[in-house]
């Protein structure tokens, strides 16, 4: 089936493999007149490139964005986006031997067991390099935000065990640091613990947290799309992705119902606001005002120069040593891939409550009448 | 936005408040030829039906489905099924207390900010209620998949700190355990905690686990459909859920890649298997042929008899404390849920694989004409 | 799959069967805070009713329809509304001869040919009963509408050779016609021809027009989902509906470009406008501000009482004389039909545009916040 | 509202207008191991290449496809397949007098009305340009259909008031004729025609006819999703379309029901058959196996030399002239985008059609397993 699609309303459909000519996406639904340049999706690409630490593969690829179509003058139009990026360091020659071995932890079987072939450069359409698609349209998504004051912001939560702490936690941090955590304390700790890792060919997971600020009350609808299902699936969409949370989360349900409600209380500005946010700032699938706060754990990378025990697409029992150049740990390329599934899940149920009441949508087409 | 539908393929819509006329769904996209009685419907409905046991409430409603279409001399038609299950015991009264002060944890306050007003009677669209129109879809995608060989179980993982053993894992004691748990001796610590947090009209929370057996290899899509994805929509789209695991969920985020990878051996019958499970039976978004397993994390029920702080419609801080009928603990209810939407994921995704392959679809038409 | 389902935002999902229990739909999508009761839906529906006048079928069913969900004290509330109107003439013995035997013109044998059996009892799915489901959402839709000034109106154009003529055109005429017809004169010979036919044992077919006015310019999407090619395929998903026209359609086929260009001027309200109406309201897949104006061919009823060469399920040539009750033209009650898929196309469209320009949704939601 | 996307399981998104950098399509769930080269997709683009005779506008681009993903070593993949096409030749000084004013039959007005402004340089997303990507996307459905045995041929039924006549009907005449018309002497007289109109700078519309050989029985849905209704909706969204009909269409609403029902009788092999097809081959949205008959009426192109009255931007009333480089008639060209946007269809709808019943997705995946 066609799965490359997202959205309802702020619809983005992603192409490309890793070893193919190029990496893109279609975003359709755009809504005229939103300023956008090429360096606005740039530097969001710019923060998932590889070869920016020695945290982070060393394939030296530019990943630069060339808009094609749906922006003139600066402006969005109303019709659809196409972006890409042109694949200009593949070496395929490097990924010869995982052709008739499956990788564990890969999607190598899977893919061969549901096409009864695979693209077997690369990780096809499974490499990370999909992501690019997610990142550019997931800046667009930002943008779109921004003019309304809406700003989402990941960070590393957690490097294997290594956890950030809540007394040192600084934002400002976040930007300096190679492993994108609000917590240089905690980041030297992490740093080693990868090093030492590496040193002994293996990989290490972690946690992205993510914050989005400013969405209004309303937003999300009661049943099968709720603000946080949605975002459940988004996130869990990008590879390595094996858990998610809102809010409490899993803490929850370890918690009383008298810990976990928030109560209620009014704002000089006469609003009401929660007192807590133990729910992450949706209720009911609909976002009250409060900051949505969500995390999503990722695995290890599973690319590790150790042998594995694995089989032949023959069907003979072998080992493999995963050479080339692999991120000893994606959490922190991933941090913006985080807030790009966020943004455009966040975009997509902004546009669809724009029909939620009759009395607006009576004031909208009058005012345009008029 | 029209958020009441899930699937693309075997798609459901439903339907109904807690306190109007009745509860409904409507299930299109069904093939014709399933067997189908009223029974295989309800005996779904009877284990998340109130009124079983003190920890859950008691409202006292038959909860009898009727299908009304789609069914002819005891086969599926292939055309949308529509069931429902009249409201008998509302007694609105009950509710009254809640029309203008909104209850901590729960949609009113959301509900009213996004549609300006709301049903003010019971949770409306947000009761627990509105659950029997996934589980009576649910069951009908439970009888698909049982046609192929493939079963969901679901049971109680954990009631507040109460976590089933290994040791004792017996999913024999589940349908025999008031709290649907495969341990009896964790069920009566968990009873006695539930019993005294009743006393203190306080309310807990706890984490349902579910396994699928039997799913072949090749469900699912690479990108934003990946089975684990859409099974976490599906499940955080359920009121109450708070986080969502595959496999080892938040536990990989802390493990090695030597660790958490599953390599693959052979099996006698000549097929690749994974030697171990950590990823919960789905690689790169695909099923693997190994068993899934998930986990849904519950928060405790929102009403409790507590007062709480609060405010008004208009705007005024005031304290609520609520009355009436409610569970403890939503989880025992829930595990139903949580079986009825890995069934629906389940099957949308085995339905948009007949699809994946030219080979196959050649044959299928080749093998129709002939 | 799944096709019982029409619309994106505003959403409608058919079910039932003529001879089962009930016939129903399930709007979702509708806004919230639109006046609604249940006499507003039974109005459209006492329009397509059966046994009206001669030339309807005499099967005598009340057709009351009930609204089951998403209405609270006279309002629509954002969830879904569920309707249904039960079946109470069903008379199924009536129908037995057809249970073996394909009747020429309806789809008992396609539908034999995909789900491999069929419910035989009437046209099950494909019965003009069907269009219930349809026209009870389109009254919705056209409430909706009201509310934004504009009005959908349909009226039969032709009846068999018969066809309305410009300078009779009253369209007061209409609700006082037998025949939908805004013509009497006209409609009075096709009576006589519809009475000759009927003697005959014959059936006839039609012409339905349908203007839509006072939609706003700007509504419909430029590519695939524009506004005409959204509401051909609406209104050719009527059963019987065999060509689709918009503005001058086949005529502008044969006309020159000088000819079928509709030139604009200045309004004094200083608004542009077309001096010309060619187009029918539609330029590019957008609405231009002008009258909507598309025409719907119907083919004569095919259930006649002549006898018919046909084949059995088992594949023996036979004859079939279709005997009960039916009408002897489908045009005068597909008049609300056709008039419900322009509102429920109009309406999803009038919503998707909510979201075409960022200065607008900008505006929209800091009014929403302030 | 994202509306660039047509289909749902073989889903196709285009993008591009006609002066930005190139136009392109992306399709979304073709199966894996279809067969696939450039040229497939090369030879039927350069069936709607301008350039081509006196008849077809001067442009002359190469139009040459590239392939950017979803194909590996000759067969498709399973995941998306991107292609492009660069502009080339895009001489945007040709447009610039209609940046300020609105030409008649054209899109200008609505895009501005809608989107607040719109890219001028040519019709932009509304140029003929954009049915580069559904040609291109069209060709791969074509592809598929092949390997089923099915076939879609469209020709020019007419042209102005010349229509071809069926006593004279050559279908190998077509691909050697000018206007793409299976009747050289009609064709001769329509060429003598539009000479005529090309020199008083006036242009033509006609008629395009399309059918489908070789499709099973059992094809579309009978609600909503009616292969005629998806037919109507696909070939209605091309830009210049006015009309679509099935079989008899329009002409049927004049036949009576024992003229317009057709028969059915046994065939040697069997399968029962219709005498004749004035159903066109769909009866209640299903194909029943007889060849599928369709037509679609064109306007004439609107772009033409002539002085005509509209107004400007600004709100003053003006004369335009249009100069450059316009087809005299749209239709000869836009006879392979009837075929593509019929082959589309037919695909998403056979593969919609794999899951219509148990039984055979019960064998589909026991086969699978064994």
């Amino acid at each position: 089936m066609a799965g490359s699609t997202l959205g309802t309303i702020f619809k983005i459909t992603t192409w490309g493999e890793s070893h193919g000519k190029g990496i893109g996406v279609v975003v359709d639904g755009c809504p005229a007149g939103l300023s956008l340049e090429e360096k606005d999706i740039q530097c969001f690409l710019d923060r998932r490139k590889p070869g920016q630490s020695k945290f982070t593969t060393m394939r030296n690829e530019g990943d630069q964005v060339e808009i094609l179509s749906g922006v003139f003058e600066g402006k969005t139009t109303g019709t659809p986006i196409s972006m890409i990026v042109w694949n200009t360091d593949q070496r395929s020659k490097d990924y010869g031997n995982i052709m008739e071995v499956y990788r564990p932890g890969h999607a190598d079987y899977t893919f061969d067991e549901k096409y009864g072939f695979r693209d077997y450069r690369g990780g096809g359409r499974s490499s990370g390099r999909e992501t690019i698609g997610r990142v550019a349209a997931g800046a667009i998504a930002a943008c779109f935000l921004r003019s309304l004051g809406i700003t989402v912001t990941a960070y590393t939560r957690s490097v294997g065990p290594y956890e950030v702490k809540e007394e040192r936690f600084d934002l400002k941090e976040r930007d300096q640091n190679r492993l994108y955590m609000p917590d240089k304390e905690t980041s030297l700790l992490a740093e080693q613990y990868l090093e030492e890792m590496m040193g002994r060919k293996d990989s290490v997971g972690g946690v992205v947290e993510c914050i989005i600020d400013g969405v209004p009350a309303g937003i999300g609808d009661p049943v099968f799309d709720k603000y946080d299902a949605s975002l459940a699936k988004a996130v869990m969409s990008i590879g390595a992705v094996k858990g998610f949370e809102i809010g409490d989360g899993f803490l929850a349900s370890r918690a009383l119902g008298s810990e976990n409600n928030d109560g209620f209380c009014m704002e000089p500005d006469g609003r009401a606001k929660k007192v807590t946010n133990h729910a992450g700032g949706i209720l009911g699938g609909i976002s009250d005002g409060s900051r949505v706060v969500f995390r999503a754990a990722f695995k290890p990378t599973p690319s590790i120069a150790q042998p594995q025990k694995t089989v032949t697409r023959q069907g003979e029992e072998t080992e493999i040593e995963i050479k080339g150049r692999h991120d000893p740990i994606i959490v922190p390329r991933a941090v913006v891939v985080v807030e790009a599934m966020a943004a455009l899940t966040t975009v997509d149920l902004l546009l669809a409550n724009l029909s939620a009441r009759m009395d607006r949508i009576i004031s909208f087409y009058r005012e345009e009448t008029e």
